[in-house]
């Protein structure tokens, strides 16, 4: 029997688990509910059984495999201390230490899930190849995970790829979840972008727009649905949405000049549409060279956590 | 005999020579004049010459010295490619590979001068000690080097470190030397500091300032001793520069989180005056966290650049 590694993304509402050969093909997937009851205590209990009885089904024994990387929503210190991760309830714990306790001291690694998301797709997603690679995640919020030399960089406070808090945009009154405003989170997050354009029709009334019909549940799909349908306002929100991206990926670009910047997370869905208008973007700010880091699409989806968890152990 | 390493900075105007033992202390350090004649023809086997005289002098013999790091003013390749240097004239040169072949072989190394001196401040300056380190030049333009894990970051087009370009400013009409609008280094360079303080004298024209003396030879080091000295306009501008930097090295800090900033280059002299207003404006726009990155002041001057090059081969 072959050698494998197993990844594990934990998020608040589920936990998706897989198990991987050594040259990345995924063998199986599968997920499990987080029991949010007491802090999410039987998490790790519960991740550790699942992996047991997967393995088993599968016809694997726990000596196959080389190790169990593991992505958790929150902030990691490189000797896996968790000191509180908000969506879980943890605090205070090594959870990479206590799932190996349980499984027999195999080895565990642990680290936040934004950056582990972006070695799953420099592994074998849309930066495959590549090795130095930033992965922008737009979702309910924006997130950043950096790679250099095929390496996470976490930061020395964790705050490395935190790029939904750089500060991009002057005059902003509403305050972002972190207590800054102007955050580019607060317009380039599927929040964000509903804002934006609940916004613009506020202030232009008069302006016909196919956006309207939704009312207060405008939502960033919507949004994004009119652009591409041709809808004037959401066309214009969605290029300040790809101006401020674009300018933000610029600044990524003048620190690191990564090979690739890889878009994913649920905005990514509007696709090239999208990654197209941040690509023109970039260059605008980018006058001093004409050769710079190509914006690619993510390509695997929810999955680039167990790709990325997996990856973390070899 | 004990080993050594040696280090040379390649400006427009000098070469710096050092030889270094092999655990960072200065043995000797020098200066030749770099003969710019034919696009800065002779510029290597004058390096070979000096280098060759001064280790005789010194007592050593070529095979003593382990390598030679060299810093030029330009983008270099990974594979030690120069295919232009503006400064020297030079084109579609591998002046590392001439250097060796000229003194027997001998491994040289080269690399851009910022990031060189970036790694000179991480071996034996104001960042000693740590290991992932952003430095700051504040001279003529604004330049940056960045140190992850010990190594320089080069970016795949060469553009990592490239911080004074980063677009920072709205509704700047003049261009910068980029072909850009709006770029740090249009603030936050000497030059940019200055231009900023003449233009505040023109808006203001009935405010008194000690600063006015100066007419059209205002330096930066004039605006910096007259806001030291208390005058309010000069007080504004460095407020107004510092902001910007600050602001600038928080995208930064939200990118890679290093260990530290080193603030350097001409301006820096200015001290902990810049320093600490500098470190308020980074912190004002981290809302997110109050743990970030220290900022500090280079402590090499103009040996930053020997130092990291004598570095660049161990």
């Amino acid at each position: 029997m072959s050698t494998i590694c197993i990844g594990a993304d934990v998020g608040g509402t589920s936990i998706k688990l897989g198990i991987f050969s050594l040259d990345g093909s995924m063998i199986k997937k599968w997920e499990i509910k987080t029991r949010r009851e007491d802090n999410c205590k039987a998490v790790i209990g519960d991740i550790a059984a699942s992996i047991r009885e997967e393995l088993e089904k599968a016809g694997y024994r726990l000596r196959d495999c080389v190790g169990i990387g593991m992505g958790v929503p929150g902030p990691v210190m490189p000797n896996g201390y968790v000191e509180v991760c908000v969506n879980l309830g943890w605090r205070d714990r090594y959870p990479a230490r206590e799932l190996s306790d349980i499984l027999e001291g195999i080895p565990v690694r642990i680290g936040n899930d934004a950056n582990i998301a972006a070695l799953g797709e420099t592994w074998q997603g849309g930066a495959k190849g590549f090795r130095d690679v930033v992965m922008v995640t737009l979702g309910t919020g924006v997130g950043g995970g950096i790679i250099i030399d095929n390496k996470i960089v976490e930061g020395r406070h964790g705050l490395a790829g935190e790029i939904g808090h750089i500060h991009i945009r002057e005059g902003e009154k509403e305050f972002c979840n972190c207590g800054g405003r102007g955050c580019l989170e607060q317009v380039a997050s599927a929040t964000g972008i509903a804002r934006e354009a609940k916004r613009l029709l506020t202030s232009r009334p008069s302006e016909e727009s196919r956006m309207r019909k939704h009312g207060e549940h405008l939502s960033a799909k919507n949004v994004l649905d009119a652009a591409k349908a041709g809808d004037k306002l959401a066309g214009e929100v969605m290029d300040t949405v790809a101006d401020f991206l674009g300018l933000a990926l610029s600044y990524l670009t003048l620190t690191i000049d990564p090979d690739v910047f890889v878009i994913g997370g649920g905005v990514s869905k509007a696709g090239s549409f999208l990654s197209e208008k941040i690509e023109e973007a970039h260059a605008k700010y980018l006058a001093i060279s004409k050769k710079h880091p190509k914006i690619v699409l993510a390509t695997l989806g929810n999955d680039a956590g167990i790709y990325g968890g997996a990856r973390l152990v070899l």
